[in-house]
């Protein structure tokens, strides 16, 4: 018999290799396989929701797994905290049934791009947040991600090709926690590198690259090369994950 | 001829052995003297307002050096940014006199204490704030603030010895920016340590492990054994240096 565990892991992502298991380097679900092992004695795959990618950072990634041995799930999350680096957490484990799986059943995502507009970036800030030190005109920006919202083709924000390109942004939020820019996107779906490129663009709407009424031309253009730049991953973080 | 700099310098503490040049392993003074000698061909020994211990951050560390050669301010900043490692980063840089020291001429300074109370620490805080996941009573922390507020012999805060104990501590704020609590520590002076133990001190009394009325007796003690627990040095910040 098998039990089924869903959690809820913070990252930060700056010395990994992203979600998946890779030959390159360290990964994250390499580190949470490893640390179950030492704990339980069991070689378990832990599913994401989202695979983020290398340098991406998350605070509220949604990951399943099943173990044979039956668990308190908070002596496990303390358990697992125990044998984890210290840049991963496990911040909540409750029990699940074996029909759960956290991409599948995700209704939609968050994540949050972080920027430090100042001449000089906090070193604290270095290795989270994209130090774009150019003149930025918000209210542009605001005006192009109201345009984002809404479902729509996204081809032109992702080099991601042959899978379903439509996908629905339900809110584009910013805010100003301490010296930062903070862009919350969330939709239904995000495609491959399709979070930063959007960041991205808005960052140029921002500084004049583009005009802050091209979005609609971009989507039916279908082509990446008229977008914006691919932010930088370290900027990233996923938020959360809604079910 | 000499030219005479003063800086402000913020740096990410954690890779350092502190400020000051020793033999155990890399200091902040240390990189500048090695980024001047690169660009410049000086050997410059920089002094600044508050050798931080190791592991101890800086937002706005103040320091003092003087070049053979002529520098415009602004070009002498790029330069030094060019040449500094990422989590150092000089802020701004103007010219001043032979006679500016940057300790002996400091008014007041301020340094921040921050703290992660929840019960899993986000990766990204875990350099920089102490994880401190123990219920903590806000107003008792508020109440003993207070009463070290003033002029007194911060004996009980140090373990520094031979050197004069009055201090003037002008004001202790509270704040909660992002989940962190933020403890804001201005005065005339800081004793070896006497931040980060009045830190301490103010958790232990948010705790419950010393009473919020403490705080007069622990002055007359002198001792420094009565006192709470010297907080981590990877929650302090070294603010601002005021002259």
């Amino acid at each position: 018999m098998k039990h089924f565990f869903r959690a809820i892991i913070a990252y930060d992502g700056t010395h990994y290799f992203g979600w998946q298991t890779t030959r390159m380097g360290p990964s994250i679900q390499e580190a949470l396989t490893q640390a179950i092992k030492n704990l339980s004695q069991e070689e378990i795959i832990p599913e994401a929701a989202s695979r983020t990618d290398r340098g991406v950072h998350a605070e509220g990634q949604s990951i399943a797994f099943s173990l044979r041995k039956e668990w308190e799930p908070h002596r496990l999350l303390r358990a697992l905290n125990a044998h984890l680096p210290k840049d991963i957490r496990v911040k909540k484990i409750d029990l699940t049934t074996d029909d759960f799986h956290p991409t599948i059943q995700a209704v939609s995502k968050e994540y949050h791009y972080r920027i430090s507009p100042q001449e000089f970036q906090a070193p604290i800030d270095r290795l989270y947040a994209w130090h774009f030190p150019y003149p930025l005109n918000i209210d542009y920006m605001k005006e192009a991600a109201l345009q984002m919202i809404g479902k729509h083709d996204f081809s032109a924000f992702t080099t991601q090709k042959g899978k379903n390109p439509i996908c629905t942004l339900t809110a584009i939020e910013f805010s100003f926690p301490d010296r930062r820019i903070q862009i919350a996107l969330k939709g239904d779906r995000f495609l491959y590198k399709m979070a930063r490129t959007l960041a991205g663009t808005l960052l140029y709407v921002g500084c004049g690259k583009l005009s802050p009424d091209c979005i609609p031309s971009l989507f039916s253009s279908l082509d990446r090369k008229k977008a914006g730049v691919t932010a930088p991953s370290h900027g990233l973080f996923l938020n959360q994950v809604i079910y």
